[in-house]
């Protein structure tokens, strides 16, 4: 067993640009699930037109803390306040480091009052994790490893999301009669089956939804019943190739480069860390090049989470984020894609000559853990883009970028950078040109839908 | 359990087309290997350029054949001459109905002089086994059911094949000395590790190489050997997104019609196979549409097999063979699609109004596991194509077709029709528009190499 650091890792390494740029390991897994259920045209059609079921029992870490300190500790560490947090409350869960730069962010479940769940990729888990076992703090945390990550290949928990325009009708049906009026992001009960079973009011989507979760024994009985009663409504079950696509339509970023890789307050943390880890592993890749891995940091404002970061209470970035509360910050957006020019990346496949553009895989296009694209206006970076794939709701390649505020006007031409140059190490990178794409600056979310309705209870 | 007969399911049915074009059965499957090991484009390229390992453990079904009867059996059944057939000699074995129209196709193992296998998709499989169970032979089958139609998931013979210009030194270096000169498809004993494995001297993707194949409880060992010993070689594993793509290069047909739903004689047969095998369950896709599945129907001359036809012995269908040997045929061809048409398809996707075209899926675009398509000449069908995907290599897209002599010369332009109209139930299709592809014949196998080499021992 490999018992070196993430701090040992990178002394060993020329840069930490550079070990994450030629990882081995591929885009962010979503294990467990078939690729297709029907196709991936239809299950994104059908969050928009009827409804879906996500399994979402996989591809997350669930990190359990218990204890009288809960609050305390995330009050300390997350930017989100936790006034009146308690049990069947839900956040998004936001932490930064000293200079105010997104470490990660998860879904925060309220289980019971000293009780909570953190689920998502590890980020803020493995930051929220180290505090409880190295800080003074009385909890008791327990892991239950994301399947790529779980030799044991079992859960804890199936986690299933029911969303899209008739999941409301469906979830009323399987519960018997009208579901508890909650506000957004709350927990409640739900009959399925004989069972009780807790559900998150939540809408990935854009669209009213519910996110349900039971014991993993459970997972084939309970996703039975939801399938069959939702015949009627025409739900799709989403494949593991379309699931992550539908964060483009709804303008979560699921992948900022964790900034944890440098500073000496950091320095402990990296030694915390695993070699082995999230952290260490990671990809980075795309056009956007930069020797200096703070160039990849995000702060909550460029994320699009100001209004999760309250300065009612003292956390870890406090005073950073207080002086850039005010200043001009980049923001997040949707770049929408010149089909024409997504379309000559396919026509660069037929040439005999030369070689093509870097392949786009759909309806995910995502080819490391971590994507960074350079998004130009008039050959000067003015932003990153993110996190690439195309929806079949939107008839268009979208990806969510962060970009300087003067170009967030939406309309605005930018043009964005596919391939890298050079080309990295890493497996899913053959050999490639690097070419220009044209995009339009829209909202993020772009659904309008979602834009108004999503964030408003 | 379903006791009823593929009869009994075509008397319920509309018709043999109706019910195979609204199969809710997708594509044939290539399950228990990783879609991509490194990405799709490097794996094609390494079968050209270096070496690959292709793992065929899964998706083919293996029946074993054993008494003093199994020659006079094959050589009632097969079109092959069978003279002088023993142990460590291997054929394409192809079967034919009453009418000279082709069954199905597989490789047939000489394991032992009174031993065979056969290995493939179980058309032939099915038809050979009826005729052991229900006709005057001392033969005993048993069988070992593909991946996806077996319950166990677990297999007697692990099956790997390495193939590409460098395959021969790897084999070598394996085997740990020069192999044993043998014929093309014959078989002989190679060291891997501290064991003798068996090996089919072949080369599906145009290039020497073998086939090996051993206990399913070896195949960790011996592909940990072969995956080590490759890396100086270039090896690449070959993912399931992969893998059936190398047959466009090679030119051999996996999905004819198999010639069994129509004729008193074929009745019995009918009335045998089972109600949920793959004869009742393969899905028919593509614009080719006639209201008689005979029209899906090729003989074995049209798919290339004109040579294996040998009327040195009595066999199923041999006096309808007789008839056509010297009559026109149409013949086997690929064909390579224009390039500008295949990125104007990719183009439909961004289209706002409208639908787009159906979808290309890369490298592999089969939606159904009997895919057959109309190529036209001035508006007039001429041919069907059959099996369609991406050649990184060719930097083309590829089909293989059987077209009318009069066009087989190369480079006859035709037009092949992509997408269904009507659009059919398969859950593989979303609502979209039929569109023209020009195309343009050549042969099959395309590959230059093979054309010469593959065929000339």
């Amino acid at each position: 067993m490999d018992r070196r650091s993430l701090e040992d890792v990178l002394s060993e390494a020329k840069s930490p640009v550079e070990l994450l740029r030629n990882s081995q390991i591929g885009p962010y897994a979503f294990p467990g699930v078939p690729a297709e259920f029907t196709n991936w045209r239809d299950e994104q059609r059908a969050w928009r037109e009827s409804c879906v079921l996500f399994d979402q029992s996989y591809h997350m870490t669930d990190l359990y803390i218990e204890g009288p300190d809960v609050k305390r500790l995330l009050s300390d560490l997350g930017i989100n306040s936790f006034e009146g947090f308690k049990k069947n409350n839900a956040k998004q869960f936001v932490a930064c480091n000293h200079d105010g730069y997104v470490i990660g962010d998860a879904i925060l479940f309220g289980l019971e009052d000293d009780r909570v769940s953190l689920v998502g990729r590890p980020t803020a888990h493995n930051w929220v994790q180290y505090h409880a076992e190295s800080g003074d703090y009385d909890v008791k945390v327990e892991r239950d490893e994301r399947y790529a990550a779980n030799p044991e290949k079992r859960r804890r928990l199936y986690r299933y999301q029911i969303q899209g325009p008739n999941a409301a009708e469906l979830l009323e049906k399987l519960n018997g009669g009208p579901l508890p009026q909650v506000p957004f992001f709350s927990m409640y009960e739900i009959n399925i089956g004989d069972r009780k079973v807790r559900a998150l009011r939540h809408g990935m989507s854009g669209q009213p939804g519910a996110e349900i979760f039971g014991p993993w024994e459970e997972r084939d009985e309970i996703k039975g019943i939801i399938v069959e009663a939702g015949e009627e409504y025409g739900l799709r079950q989403v494949g593991s190739r379309t699931y992550a696509t539908n964060t483009l339509e709804s303008g979560w970023i699921p992948s900022p480069c964790p900034a944890i890789y440098t500073g000496e307050e950091m320095k402990p943390y990296r030694q915390w860390l695993p070699a082995n880890g999230y952290e260490a592993m990671a990809s980075l890749g795309g056009s956007f090049y930069s020797e200096r891995i703070e160039d990849y940091y995000f702060t909550p404002y460029e994320l699009g989470y100001g209004r999760f970061v309250k300065f009612d209470h003292d956390f870890v970035g406090r005073e950073a984020l207080e002086e850039m509360a005010d200043a001009p910050q980049r923001r997040k957006v949707t770049l929408v894609w010149e089909g024409e020019d997504v379309a000559g990346v396919f026509g660069s496949l037929f040439e005999r000559e030369g070689l093509p553009a870097k392949y786009i895989d759909l309806p995910l296009s995502n080819y490391a853990t971590l994507p960074y694209d350079r998004v130009e206006k008039d050959g000067r970076v003015v932003g990153v883009s993110t996190y690439t794939g195309y929806s079949y709701n939107e008839r268009a390649m979208l990806s969510l970028a962060v970009v300087e505020e003067e170009f967030c006007e939406p309309g605005t031409e930018v043009v964005l950078l596919w391939g890298e140059e050079p080309n990295s190490s890493k497996p899913t990178v053959e050999e490639h040109r690097q070419v220009e794409i044209r995009a339009r600056v829209q909202p993020a979310p772009l659904v309008e839908f979602a834009r108004t309705a999503y964030r408003s209870s």
